[in-house]
């Protein structure tokens, strides 16, 4: 079978690629080229298509799922719609409390969004890392490929990353939970990382299933205070030589990078860096600038976002104001993806300029027509929830400097 | 009697000058010919000096105040208290409903912050447009210096800035609310600008009292898609040599400037231009690097704050979510405030580097300590509030990135 990169290789246009075209607004010849050359990625699921990319509108990822400690089927189920509800653009399952599986299956039949897993999640909460194989992990990531999963994502560190890494250098060590899990596996095994050993194996179930490869992020630093270091450099730089194998392979790739903490003034140049060293499409979490705002980190995540797409990064991970402190409820799922979208907008605004929305809004504003405002928001609802029932906004009343200036 | 630029002038240190050089862990002698030059100044109140300008800690204003059609005292006195309990460097009382110097004097009661008024709105709120002469402006602010406020605010447009203004080519128009008055004022009077045909006046009074006067942003961009025109150009030129004048004649100066709507890849060099003019502390309101997140506009401020800060901007008026929609309540209060101290908290990492708490924060959190990192967040209630009330964090349970790599 013909994968989304063989047939943009050979030139030949799909209904995805003319759909995402459409959906963008952009040249669907340039489009597909830009999937040829591995700059975009096409997420499918069922018939919808998500371009993620170069020259696309930055993407929102939301992560649900359960934990070993906090399992709620519905409640996970419950932020999936209220994440597709409310403008996410992909999901991704992070489920490893309860019966996975199930929940997974849950999450697919309630939302239309693609979604994504981190495999080694499920393995190593079924298997156990004591009796976990590499034929295990595989089994898994076919299982999950045969239900339907957009995109998996894999950590890769070497086994000889260890040896460039000093913990006492950093404050906060490795913080990667898929990261962790995997190195857990290797030193517990005293092996070469599984996905590596296999990764002809594993491009072969991603070609079969035509799904997004997504190359974790092991060596993100955990505090502002950690700077990349030769770890860091040295999973990055494996990265894209993994991505550059996956992609004349004919698998589509994406990077995960500058993501966790990273201080606001070194974002922008760190996607640079990413992007020079690869064009393929750079995910980024967070990044968050700062470590105080713990309660409220979906704020501080914005700004880093904000920058990180302004910069070129193409496809934001969320964050709650519960990060760091638990897994987020339906509201706060809600709130983060709000955050992100705003830095998304934000982002592009750097990317393309000012959007038409933000004109349209505003002519609505300068009539002070409230529903049409409402109507170009963001969030619409949640404006109307907080203004007055009726009459002028409360702020300003009969000194209204827009109705003043009108009526002079 | 000698102000603190007279003294400063002459190298005389003082108490203010010591407190603040303590408070900012800077050079008191430095921090002494920043103010003779006039790129810092100290706001005071009673025993209470505060700092803003170059080399110093960025700095949050809060606004509260009731409007012609939202009366409520006792809400007024409580956001103040909020806003102080919760980190606030100054309040600004931008009260024009009700008993206003009674409001006044209850927030100056309540809380021990410097407060800053905008006296046209009292002047317009007791006497009325129609009614009002240059002297009951003048009277309004000499009686207001007496109560002991710490900084006014006045708009400076000459009456020429409107033929250089073309309303069509503005989607918003005249959007600043003191602005607006006062060109009402000017219109209906057929005169110059009452701050302006005074000025020397005006000057006399904030000598004698020693209150920092601050020019404000009238022409200031209402939607993104609003450029920076001839008319915000000469009012920048204006504010800046008013600003001259004001230091040279002993009185301290603040410049508002890049506030309102401003293209977030523009913030920072309007920052930039607005240095180049003049080195007097920039306070920027927002700015809002997107128009449609009405109802979250408190994170889309963070966001503009976050680079202007970093881009040198010394003092950041914050924004709530209920900013376009009406006056917040005590709870808005504090969330635009948090937002804006995280801004200023990033833009502070951008202007110096990381801060020492950030590093203590992570220290603490890499050692799994839950108060000891809530005792050095930004919000360490908030945090504890969304924290599990026992146990490990619920996001990761046993799966803890930190506890997996340090068993290992």
């Amino acid at each position: 079978m013909m994968t989304l990169v063989d047939r943009a290789r050979e030139g030949r246009m799909t209904g995805a690629v003319k759909a995402v075209a459409r959906a963008e607004q952009v040249d669907p010849s340039v489009l597909l080229g830009r999937i040829a050359s591995g700059s975009v990625v096409i997420m499918r699921r069922g018939r919808r298509s998500l371009g993620i990319g170069l020259g696309l509108r930055t993407k929102v990822n939301v992560n649900i799922g359960t934990s070993a400690t906090k399992i709620d089927p519905g409640e996970e189920v419950a932020k999936a719609v209220i994440a597709e509800q409310y403008g996410a653009d992909t999901l991704t399952d992070l489920s490893m409390g309860g019966d996975i599986p199930s929940i997974r299956r849950s999450i697919l039949e309630h939302t239309s969004l693609p979604v994504t897993t981190v495999p080694i999640y499920e393995a190593v909460s079924r298997i156990g890392l004591e009796n976990l194989e590499e034929k295990d992990i595989l089994r898994i990531l076919r299982d999950q490929a045969k239900e339907g999963i957009s995109s998996f994502v894999v950590h890769c560190p070497d086994a000889g990353i260890l040896e460039g890494y000093r913990r006492k250098h950093r404050v906060m060590g490795i913080v990667s939970k898929g990261g962790s899990l995997t190195l857990a596996y290797m030193i517990r095994n005293r092996c070469e990382n599984p996905f590596l050993a296999r990764f002809d194996e594993l491009l072969r179930i991603m070609r079969r299933y035509d799904i997004v490869l997504s190359l974790g992020n092991t060596m993100r630093s955990g505090c502002i205070h950690d700077p990349r270091d030769a770890a860091q450099v040295r999973e990055i730089q494996r990265n894209v030589e993994l991505a550059g194998r996956a992609h004349r392979g004919g698998v589509q790739v994406i990077i995960e990078g500058v993501g966790g903490h990273v201080r606001a003034d070194r974002i922008a140049s760190q996607v640079t860096y990413h992007k020079k060293l690869g064009e393929y499409p750079l995910f980024v979490a967070g990044p968050l600038p700062t470590d105080i705002a713990v309660g409220h980190d979906h704020i501080a995540g914005c700004v880093g976002a904000s920058i990180a797409a302004g910069a070129g990064a193409d496809y934001l991970c969320y964050i709650t104001p519960a990060e760091h402190l638990g897994l987020p409820d339906p509201g706060q799922v809600k709130e983060g993806l709000i955050a992100f979208r705003i830095a998304a907008h934000i982002g592009d605004s750097m990317k393309f300029g000012p959007a038409a929305r933000d004109r349209r809004l505003s002519e609505r504003r300068a009539e002070l027509d409230w529903e049409g405002q409402f109507r170009h928001a963001l969030d619409g609802d949640g404006a109307r929830e907080l203004a007055p029932e009726e009459g002028p906004c409360t702020m300003c009343g009969d000194y209204c400097a827009i109705k003043m200036m009108r009526d002079l």
